[in-house]
């Protein structure tokens, strides 16, 4: 293999197609003619910018993101969203989760900090081998979301095909599979990945979130960091955020 | 100037020494024979391993940092530390904090949502153009911490001489200033920075914390991520963490 490279297989950080890596060495000394490698940049700047708004406008182009949802560059990981997901969505405290293996269970201890946690159906019986069935989960009316893991990479387990959420909002943990097949957004309340497993380096996960749930009556207690809407109403940057994975992921993405 | 780069004085994501950047441009393909670049690796491998392990050893010997301090890598910058240091440090509910410009009002106001916030001292009567004389604040003997920017970007003002604390802990954003200076960090309780100003990529915040003042008793709606505890106890590794910011900023602090 050109340059002595190993093939990659880890469910972890994954590998990055070969040209991107390449331009990105190619534009180290000096990104465009700006005379600054994309690290040394003012997140402020117009050339940055240019950057964030292009990473945007194709991973909307590449997934078909609907106009009524937001792309949000959060950093923390899914870690951080397991805590930010019931801390924005749960308005009546309440929430089901599908626990189908290792980050489900991480994202239901963290949400019953927050509010109620309904599993209502879980795969534990077989270690975490198989889906289960969730055609007629039973969902109480005042539920604010139902929560998946799209993929689980530690268990090895993948959604067929999605729950009926009897009209409640499906969140999604896409880590693992993001970008990996066609993905129809409407289908979706939020959808969610940290995009070291697909397209970018570790450190950012991308939130693509309907407009309609970023709520600002929150819990006072709220880190701002953790509110949806300040992501939101900043474009990504109420502060420096990881300007480095917003050019990476630009480059796969395009 | 060598590539036709710029001169940049910026105090937001600031110019990298040229060498570092020629390493990481020549390690792309390839980092050392491993196969991949380091946004390709899993954090859990050897080969990362020994990357986070020299950073910290090296950051270590750089700022002198004595055995009884953890050196943290946590994602999210200083507006997430501006939570996470009220949320882990008052133990009594009550912090001094003295206000200097743009950002130590931002920790402030962050930090009134987790405690009582006395401020001791403040520049505003003239727009936050000096440091106020604070060799004799009026601090309640239950206060957890005493807290300072010591380098206003926004505000253009840093400390001379740090604040006499009467024996209590004290707390610095060194954001725009860190490695800028010879420290004694034992001088302090915690120092943290956001390393895209000095030594850095943006997207990782570096914290410097006594062992002792690293609690589990929060308040059970701490989210893990917000735990120093949960860094500390795991190399910062606890999630994938920022594996790019560690490579860069331990090429710059070797």
């Amino acid at each position: 293999m050109k340059y002595g490279r190993t093939y990659n297989f880890s469910a972890g950080p994954a590998t990055m197609p070969e040209p991107v890596l390449e331009e990105i060495r190619d534009e180290m000394m000096n990104y465009r003619g700006s005379g600054m490698c994309v690290m040394e940049m003012s997140h402020r700047s117009k050339v940055f910018q240019q950057i964030v708004d292009e990473a945007e406008a194709d991973l909307r182009e590449l997934m078909q993101i609907p106009d009524n949802y937001k792309v949000l560059f959060i950093q923390g990981g899914a870690t951080l969203q397991f805590a930010m997901i019931p801390m924005n969505l749960m308005k009546n405290g309440k929430a089901v989760y599908i626990e189908t293996g290792a980050w489900s269970k991480k994202a239901i201890a963290e949400a019953k900090k927050y509010g109620e946690v309904i599993v209502a159906a879980s795969s534990k019986d077989k270690n975490y081998s198989y889906i289960p069935d969730c055609s007629d989960l039973d969902i109480p009316e005042d539920t604010d979301y139902v929560y998946i893991c799209e993929n689980e990479t530690i268990h090895g387990v993948t959604w067929p095909k999605l729950p009926n959420t009897k009209g409640h909002i499906l969140v999604s943990d896409q880590s693992s599979m993001f970008l990996s097949k066609p993905c129809n957004v409407s289908d979706y309340g939020m959808i969610y990945g940290g995009v070291q497993k697909n397209i970018g380096p570790a450190g950012m996960a991308i939130v693509i979130i309907r407009e309609d749930l970023i709520r600002e009556d929150l819990d006072p207690k709220t880190p701002i960091y953790m509110m949806y809407k300040t992501h939101a109403d900043n474009g990504s940057m109420y502060n420096t955020p990881n300007c480095w994975a917003i050019y990476v992921c630009g480059k796969v993405c395009k």
